[in-house]
């Protein structure tokens, strides 16, 4: 593992590290907020899944989560949407291959031998980052923003046990039935439908749910909600009588400036998960 | 003036505005946090001025300003640092030319035409925002980062009864003794080192300094302190009595980790004294 950059941030550490990936069989880069209590002991880890485009980089640095991870002592990582690199495949649309891995092993060509970022975030960058921080394994959330919200909700109900609370600003709720998830997984699974289940988050909930808390922050002005289709999701949580909130925030967008004016209450929700 | 973007942020409004300047001869753009409450009556206004190499936009994104800004209900304008365009002189160094105005109007070719950032920040954006916007302009504050700090700290000084206050992070304070600074004031103010006097905080402090409180923040691992000179800013406070403080951040560096770190401090500090 090799170190980019260390930046001191709310009196912990913003950092930026590369490390050889099995999972992606590519280099891949993370962000890594520590809080001041890590120089002491192992502190919990709030997962961050970005949305498309993204890297390791945008939330990092304008999603405003550090000053509430500050207070409330946990880490942050922010993983890297998808493999990269020139030996790693990719499309010219926004919404397919480099920047838009959503959170999925691929089984087809030419995704299938390095966008497998569902086993990446599940077992690779946890093994990085055990080894390498005072974090605790035992005590770990996770949220995201759009396709990172899709990651964060499917992951969370995938990787049972795993993850105290989990939380979205504006995730793709059901990608089965939205352009944001049909183009992708009939490019990355195939167009074997059953395969496609076990990352849609509306699926997910109605054979199983989490067991656990979830928030959902959506804004009402935003740009992609026929895409991300909030309806899907909030139909299935109160079906299921799932534990949780989805709150449709008023003229708010898809922005970060979205992102950041609720990031205060997704740190504290899980802060307060992760302290029972 | 034309809106180029408007998101909801914080229960109020982060815009980005263009417009024709007069002073700089062409197009600015300029980013403008309003606070909830701009939409019942005028509220104060904080202005934050950038560094090298920025726009309008980076600490718009970046310092965390928002939050802070809405929570004390102030209005926070982001200017850009220079103008710009195809017919706008420029320079390959990063800092001089374009992204690298100083705040001064220049007088020397071929910058002279164009380089007017003094009277942009001090008449014509001011025209444009109390024109366009619920901003009481008896009720100003100012603060910036780096060379948008030592914009703050010498237009403070400058405009005396403008500012209820003045702030900056990691400013450059003597910029006639520094490599920032000497060869920009050659380059636009010409060889007659009488010319810069007004443009040094330093040397502002020797004859007359700042009526108000003044509050800097520097970090000790700052890769540019060399060229920011706190020291002689510290000396000139204390010489001169000026009240405020310097606040010396162990382990910090220039970066927004360290803007965003104290953003907070900053608006509760202007908060308190535009209050008055």
């Amino acid at each position: 593992m090799e170190t980019i950059s260390e930046n001191r941030c709310f009196g912990g550490v913003q950092g930026v590290y590369r490390h050889p990936s099995k999972a992606t069989g590519c280099d891949m880069t993370f962000g890594l907020f520590l809080p001041a209590e890590a120089a002491l002991h192992p502190v919990p880890l709030l997962w961050y899944l970005s949305g498309l485009t993204c890297t390791h980089e945008n939330a990092m640095t304008k999603a405003g989560l550090q000053a509430h991870a500050a207070a409330h002592g946990l880490a942050v990582v922010f993983p890297d949407t998808s493999p990269r690199g020139d030996g790693v495949a990719d499309d010219p649309a926004y919404d397919l291959g480099q920047g838009a891995g959503f959170y999925v092993n691929a089984t087809q060509a030419p995704w299938a031998p390095h966008f497998r970022m569902w086993d990446y975030i599940a077992d690779d960058l946890p093994r990085v980052l055990f080894a390498n921080f005072a974090l605790e394994e035992d005590r770990q959330a996770i949220t995201g923003h759009s396709m990172g919200g899709h990651g964060a909700l499917t992951m969370a109900m995938g990787l049972q046990d795993r993850f105290a609370s989990v939380s979205a600003f504006s995730p793709i709720t059901n990608p089965t039935a939205s352009d944001w998830g049909r183009k992708q997984f009939t490019a990355y699974l195939g167009p074997d439908e059953s395969t496609w289940r076990a990352h849609d988050a509306t699926l997910l909930l109605q054979t199983g749910g989490f067991d656990g808390e979830m928030l959902i922050d959506q804004g009402s002005a935003d740009q992609f909600l026929d895409l991300l289709r909030p309806e899907a999701l909030a139909h299935a949580m109160a079906a299921t009588r799932q534990p949780g909130l989805l709150r449709m925030q008023k003229g708010y967008d898809h922005s970060y400036f979205f992102i950041s004016t609720f990031a205060g209450d997704h740190v504290a929700f899980h802060a307060q998960a992760l302290s029972r």
